[in-house]
């Protein structure tokens, strides 16, 4: 155990090794004797007490209530025995938040920030100071969850409508979403949006584009039944057959030349086959864009528009469409529509819409977006405004115009005839030369197998790196000398076809924020909209939003994690590698499995990974006919939508009355199917927020019949230290990282969902066809990230949480987390009706609030108490999910009694308001919870003629005081004006007659569905 | 000019310089050629377009308005042509905010962070980081300014009011202020009050004082003819005569003693001296505090609690004192008071009274405070707690037991008897031999003069600290050891009669926010209670509050500057020294001065210095009878109390009718004091916001009269670029860095005052007698700071300011800044009358409002226009200074058109409700501007009863929207009230009842006086 930490830094560990029973282990473990010194010391910096909300003697306090004399003793209750871990977790003792950064620095510094232009979809770039500190930096963003209550987002809504308006008009088509995962998902997505619009399997992609994308949408392929072509002949295809759903094509391509496929557009259209662009927003400031070619959709990165490389991830993909496709599109699109006051207002407009809607026919299962990088890539918009953007666009260019015609006229020959920012060169050094100047000079190219080599520029190339570029290749000239040649701007883009001739971001917004102080107080404006943890608890089920430590997001800051190219060389990359060890090694100490995988960036491709990874080794063991996946109906909708993307099918399993899983259907179902049974896929603790005490029976007997377990870990932060899915059964699983491991929600994203599998897996986790993540003799099923490791450059926030707390104090955060759900749970059923409990009459760390009687009592539904619960201060609990009409709370550890108690008083209030109605005390149709939430505009007005009172609207309890209340922005959001008025984009600058003030909605842009 | 670069930075530097400027200056100077690839590429990140807030074309549109076509037209009209500079700034090339980052980390790392234990007054700690990343790392904490305007200042009262709760606790004394600029200065404080209480002259320290503090004190008291004496024989004191004003010992004393000074008080006060008490308050978590044994006033700093060492600051100091002493003290202090609603409201209750009150008579120049450092440090207290900060407190006096044992057993002698965290040592090897050791080990001591050695631990040591420490002084025994002896904690405070036995931060403040969730939720709800530039402008005629951008703040969390004991080697501080000096060099170029001394803290303690030195300058030219100080009555209260200070005699000078200095009294008050002239006191621009022409004659006029001019820096914003004090005729003067050189307000300090002098006074500049910060050969007047270079650690700001603009950038944004202010008098001339304006026509960078008559035509006073603006979302401008009834307004360079307009708007909207007022419209009593703020308790109201409607209360201009709206969170201060009932410390635990809701300013302690 003790032993993992490498020597140098244990000296150093070890004089922080304070508490008792960090003594006792060591002495157990007999690494070290107990330090006499360390023993007189009081211990100063325990992170878990920062980290866990309740402090002992409200702990106590807790669990008198509950009758519990300790934590053990409620656990051991709440979990089944059976299952139950009955030892220590044996990961490294803890270290402080100060050794933490240390180590964290030293890591981040044994990675080498070597001048990288390899380019394929990834590239430097400088985060304007300002949105790094204010957004990047500021957990008034971070901590936000995704925007599903509009009333109280009203901030991030706004900015990533800014972000699809930019997306939009950049690629020249009608609408946008708010971001995908990554450029390569977004590919996939596209290729499915194709195959559902036009119900044909085969789908004909360029050779062109970067090997990633073309893996990852061949892995999406395959197991729909899809047919993929690779082509370098895109223009041949013979459409005629009107066989083919969609084809995809880069511009600029993967080796930085810019075709024309006007014509390809043409064709395609004729033949009803859907265009897919995929395309680089910088670029696209200077180029003809997708949508005026022809393109149907454009997908493509905005890394480059301001989010550090961060060794691959995360950052924001783009997907645009024309307007006939919107309601295709996958994942999340805010929209415009009008509050309740007739007020302008955003909101989700599109989103998650495949799995809700079809579910088991899902052909996606996006879940979430990168909310938090697309906001920074739209602040970077507004920041540098369309003739900043230009003017970087234009400064890469020329570098790389410079560039190529020094080359050229020394000999090399350039293998691109028109590019923006990328050149494949055919050296006249032999090969071997060129890569050891690069190397003395600390340059990463891109090496093709031919010996050819890419170069991709960027806003971050200097005179010196030109020069230096220049010297690699042999080219006997300076960049200062080839600029004043004459002719060197000739091949210019703008003196081409492909010069951009529409204009682009003339919205106001874009145009009204380039001083620093403009930005922050536009940045800090949106803040202040949005209720985040900065303001009070979420208590969201299911979605777990515990404390995002400072000191677990400062080593995202450091530039030897930010400035790293995913695919560098591994003699580069070497503080990322034990980084990420270390964190395989102990999440796998945590689950009971044998292996990690890191590259899902999310916990839908983690589902989807996992049942991937099943499927092909069932297929390497000769049972490739197993294809059915059973699935509780109580499962997240992307359990079934993954399934079916991975090529199975799903067979749904009834819920018993008490929440449970229906063991008898599941037995029968895996009986009728056992020649057929691929997988069975189960949340544990349940979604009904039980243990169930049978998990283990259900797992063995999928196993006896040939099936596998995928484990859901969106509920794991219940078993941490208590019980291990690799124990009871689970084959696979995925882990939220951005749950319980602490990474923040970033307000709509980013997500991380590594998988567990136990060892007989291993060999089929995700690979990659430039950087593998596995070893040699592995056989992966194919790849679901664009980048080896996903989004790596947030892991650092999970492996410090983990290092902080170490085994005790993660056990106890468990335990107080199903501490602080059972508390509540009980201080609720005084007025509330609990929908389940487990065998032991608890529940786990969440519970379901059954509100669906007063529908009928007094006309009140989930909705309504969600949106009342913003006057009192509080974000809703999750709505509506597992069981429609309920609540479902999850507190966490890292709320503390008071604050529980707060959000208590305010659901007793809120059921004594309810009350009011049944007793006909207050008007069925217009009371404080049907009016909800009050604005402060509303609550303000003179002409306010309800029978209840302003106080009563908006101060509802005493806790809710004028000084430090939380306004929702808007009154309740108009859903249905929003559905029929579909508008996704900013109002163009014409609509705004003066002053930002005013309700504009009625002059914008009528992007009408 | 160029050359000032070092030439490894400059090959760097040259690839990022484009403008056309900088090739045309570079080709003048020679020193490159112009490069024609830069001369390809868009230069993309010129900091002056994120600093300068209009964009050209708002430039262009105000200049059209005011009728001049280029801003050089309207600046030669504006500056006096005789003083105008009439060449180019010869400064570096500007640098963009990524290089100054890359120069910024060179710069730091060039400091070399070894493990101090030098103690004096400076000990290593760790800010938590959860404070770093929500207080020091946040504009909305860094930006706002001295919370004069209580209602939009709620947030930094209460935390203010948090801080003196915390040290008047621990020092068991009644009151505290909100904090003094640093210990030696509050020591000096003390003294000053001492004397202004007892009218006695005679003052008595102990020689265990840190020396900086003696130095200090002694040198405030030489000039105020305060006789000192300094002994080692405290206890012997004869107090009979009643001729001594008060007594300062320290407590632990600067060797690391604790002595018992019971009797001392006891003699003291009952012959009327005061006694003072310089201690340490992590040593008073476990120590007796100072009130306990008798003192009158404790003073120290509270740099331990959780803020970076800085090279010397800025910290807060802390200054606590007996109730019967609280009209007494200097500096600022927050009260509790109500509002007109009768709720509970914070206000400064107490401020920089002397220099109001008593101007020329003023023993305290004390004008702003530590407020960012003092509320970082409050945040520690709460965060750790009583318990939490005793258990730091037990750490390091437990691991100085162990060392102290250590070394005594092994052959060493420890001096001390009783001792908290230092030891002084006779060592057992030789000087040369532990000073060897220690550098070995990388590890700073102090030295005393007669080979006795200092250590003293801090919260950061660990055990392999101490076993170094051990090894360095030859002991052969490791700290494990000596802690497994028995007697090791016999010597502890607690079992001594220095033990504390009386409670201390039992406030529920102190005990309620333990978790990073619950103190960052608290640090966020107060951010949003202040109003600061993230919100809104906040133009403040003489105060200055432009951008403080996040590339000048980044550096200021470098490790390599945070980490650095101000009297560390100069081989360590490397770093420092190249920043100072280039600092140094970039400000002798704007300003015409030959040397800078950046020891002064404060612009005040800048104006101190200023005049000491030409004080000790006239005395060395066989001048030292001229002490009579010219000072225009229009000048800053500072002004008069420093002359004062430093023993010079005020002579005020009338102003015109215009607004001037009247220069017939001036001359003729020059000739009457003609052999006693000192010197002439102005402000440039004059606080009335012009460019008096005559400003050169007068400097002429003053030295043809044997003395000196001193010119008050306040408004070199102004002047940057355009004019040289020290080319018209100033010899010295101060400069506001935190003003003028974007040091961020704080929310009422740090400050920054350095001064500049002619080369004929520079060798009087202060000194210091730890590390002078002079030449060998200077002949320094004293010391003012108690670091060398005051606040060294915010001095990168300015740094980066003045390199990321360069000349052309600093010039352009002065003339921005005169735009600004001479469109806003344009436009606000319509309906307001301008008070001052210059030769020219023109006002300088700020202007006054003059809107006295409204208190004839409708009962409207100043403050009713400063409360009224802040329902319009605005910080009102300076109320009645310099002209009393006055406002004055300066919108500054960062400022763009669409924000002064709405101001504008704002102002014009208000004297429209005041002709409502006049025309009978309105209500005289009861009208928008009499009733402002509406806090949105009143407004919400059901009882709301007024004229006016709730909408014009609180949405008084259409750009005042209720989704955006900054609430004022209280309604107008009581300041009567809060003046008759003086409560000046947190509730004690028991005055809240149950959660914190309600008014508890009936139940909580009445401190009153």
């Amino acid at each position: 155990m003790l032993s993992k930490l490498t020597s140098s830094t244990w000296a150093h560990v070890s004089n922080r090794l304070t508490s008792q029973l960090a003594l006792v282990l060591q002495l157990r473990f007999g690494h070290l004797s107990a330090s006499a010194f360390e023993a007189l010391l009081p211990k100063t910096q325990i992170f878990e007490t920062r980290h866990i909300g309740p402090r002992n003697e409200e702990v106590d306090h807790m669990l008198d209530i509950l009758g519990y004399s300790t934590l053990d003793e409620l656990t051991q209750e709440a979990v089944p025995r059976k299952i139950q871990l009955r030892r220590a977790l044996s990961l490294d003792e803890p270290i402080d938040e100060i050794e933490l950064m240390e180590r964290a620095r030293i890591l981040a510094n044994k990675n080498k920030i070597w001048r990288t232009y390899m380019g394929m979809g990834y590239y430097n770039c400088y985060t304007p100071h300002p949105i790094a500190r204010n957004i990047f930096e500021n957990p008034g963003w971070y901590t936000p969850y995704t925007p599903y209550q509009a009333e109280i987002s009203q901030g991030r809504l706004e900015s990533l409508l800014n972000y699809q308006t930019m997306v939009a008009d950049l690629t020249g088509l009608d609408v946008a979403n708010a971001s995908l995962l990554d450029e390569g998902t977004a590919a996939a997505e596209a290729m499915s949006l194709c195959y559902r619009q036009t119900k044909r399997k085969k789908f004909f992609m360029s050779d062109k584009l970067h090997p990633q994308t073309l893996a990852l949408v061949e892995t999406r392929a395959s197991a729909l039944g899809i047919e993929t072509v690779i082509t370098s002949e895109l223009g041949n295809v013979d459409f005629s057959l009107k066989d083919i759903a969609g084809v995809l094509y880069q511009y600029p391509d993967t080796d930085g030349n810019i075709c024309s496929f006007t014509d390809l557009s043409r064709r395609a259209r004729e033949a009803g086959t859907l265009v897919v662009c995929a395309s680089d927003l910088l670029a696209l400031t200077l180029l003809k864009p997708p949508g005026e070619l022809g393109a149907d959709i454009a997908i493509g990165s905005s890394q480059r528009f301001g989010v550090p490389l961060g060794y691959g991830g995360p950052h924001a993909a783009f997907f645009a469409c024309k307007e006939a496709l919107v309601r295709m599109m996958p994942g999340r699109m805010v929209g415009i529509t009008r509050d309740m006051d007739g007020g302008k207002a955003y909101r989700l407009a599109l989103q998650t819409r495949e799995q809700h809607i079809r579910r088991d026919k899902a052909t996606s299962n996006i879940c979430t977006a990168q909310a938090l990088l697309a906001n920074m890539s739209a602040m970077y918009g507004i920041y540098h405004g369309p003739k900043g953007l230009q003017e970087i666009a234009s400064r890469v260019h020329n570098s790389t115009l410079v560039l190529a015609k020094g080359l050229r006229d020394s000999g090399n020959l350039i293998m691109n005839e028109v590019f923006f920012d990328t050149l494949k060169i055919m050296p006249k050094l032999g090969l071997d030369e060129v890569k050891n100047r690069a190397e003395l000079k600390q340059i990463n190219l891109r090496y093709f197998d031919n010996s050819q080599i890419g170069v991709s520029l960027d806003e971050t190339v200097t005179e010196e790196d030109v020069n230096d570029l220049l010297w690699v290749f042999g080219a006997e000239t300076i960049a200062d000398e080839i600029s004043s040649k004459k002719d060197v701007l000739d091949r210019h883009i703008s003196h081409g076809p492909f010069a951009r001739t529409s204009p682009f971001l003339t919205q106001k917004i874009f145009n009204s924020h380039h001083s620093e102080t403009q930005i922050m107080r536009y940045i800090k404006s949106l803040e202040n909209k949005d209720l985040s943890l900065v303001h009070s608890m979420i208590p969201l089920g299911s979605c777990t939003m515990k404390l995002n430590s400072a000191t677990e997001l400062k080593p995202c800051s450091l530039p030897g994690f930010t400035s790293i190219h995913p695919f560098a060389p591994a003699s580069q990359t070497e503080g990322y590698k034990e980084l990420i060890s270390e964190l395989e090694s102990d999440l796998c100490e945590i689950t009971g499995f044998d292996r990690i995988s890191f590259q899902p960036n999310s916990g839908a491709q983690g589902e989807y990974a996992g049942l991937r990874t099943i499927k092909s080794y069932l297929e390497a063991c000769g049972e490739g006919k197993r294809d059915v996946c059973l699935i509780p109906v109580s499962a997240h909708g992307t359990n079934p939508a993954s399934a079916q993307m991975a090529g199975m099918k799903v067979e749904p399993i009834a819920m018993s009355k008490d929440g449970r899983v229906d063991m008898d259907q599941l037995l029968l179902k895996a009986d009728k199917y056992a020649n057929n049974l691929a997988c069975l896929m189960i949340t544990y603790p349940s979604t009904s927020g039980v243990f169930e005490e049978t998990v283990q029976e259900v797992c063995s007997a999928i196993h006896e019949r040939g099936g596998q377990v995928y484990l859901d870990g969106a509920n794991m932060n219940a078993q941490v230290g208590l019980c291990r899915p690799g124990d009871f059964g689970a084959d696979v699983s995925h882990l939220n990282l951005h749950k319980t491991f602490c990474i923040p929600h970033g307000g709509g994203g980013p997500g991380v969902g590594p998988i567990g599998v136990k060892s007989h897996l291993a060999p089929f986790l995700p690979g990659h066809p430039i950087v593998t993540p596995l070893p040699t003799e592995s056989r992966p099923f194919g790849v679901v990230s664009s980048a080896q490791y996903g989004s790596a450059s947030i892991l650092p926030i999970s492996w410090a949480y983990i290092k902080m707390m170490g085994g005790r104090s993660l056990t106890r955060a468990t335990q107080v987390a199903i501490l602080n759900a059972n508390y509540m749970a009980k201080v609720l059923s005084q007025e509330y009706k609990i929908l389940y409990t487990g065998f032991s009459g608890l529940v786990a760390h969440e519970f379901i609030l059954d509100v669906r009687d007063f529908k009928k009592t007094a006309g009140i539904e989930a909705a309504d108490v969600a949106k009342r619960l913003m006057d009192y201060g509080f974000h809703a609990p999750t709505m509506s999910w597992p069981v429609a009409g309920c609540l479902m709370v999850e507190p966490t550890e890292s709320e503390d009694k008071a604050e529980m108690d707060r959000y208590c008083e305010a659901l007793l209030r809120i059921r004594g308001e309810i009350r009011e109605i049944e007793e006909g005390r207050m008007d069925p149709k217009v009371n404080p919870l049907k009016m909800a939430p009050h604005s402060a505009a509303a609550v303000m007005s003179s002409s306010w003629d309800r029978s209840y009172s302003r106080e009563l609207a908006a101060f509802p309890a005493p806790f809710v005081r004028p000084e430090t209340k939380f306004w929702p922005s808007v009154s309740r959001i108009d859903d249905v004006y929003g559905d029929k008025n579909l508008v996704c984009t900013c109002a163009p600058m014409d609509s705004y007659p003066s002053l930002d003030v005013g309700s504009d909605q009625d002059k914008s842009r009528a992007a009408a569905v």
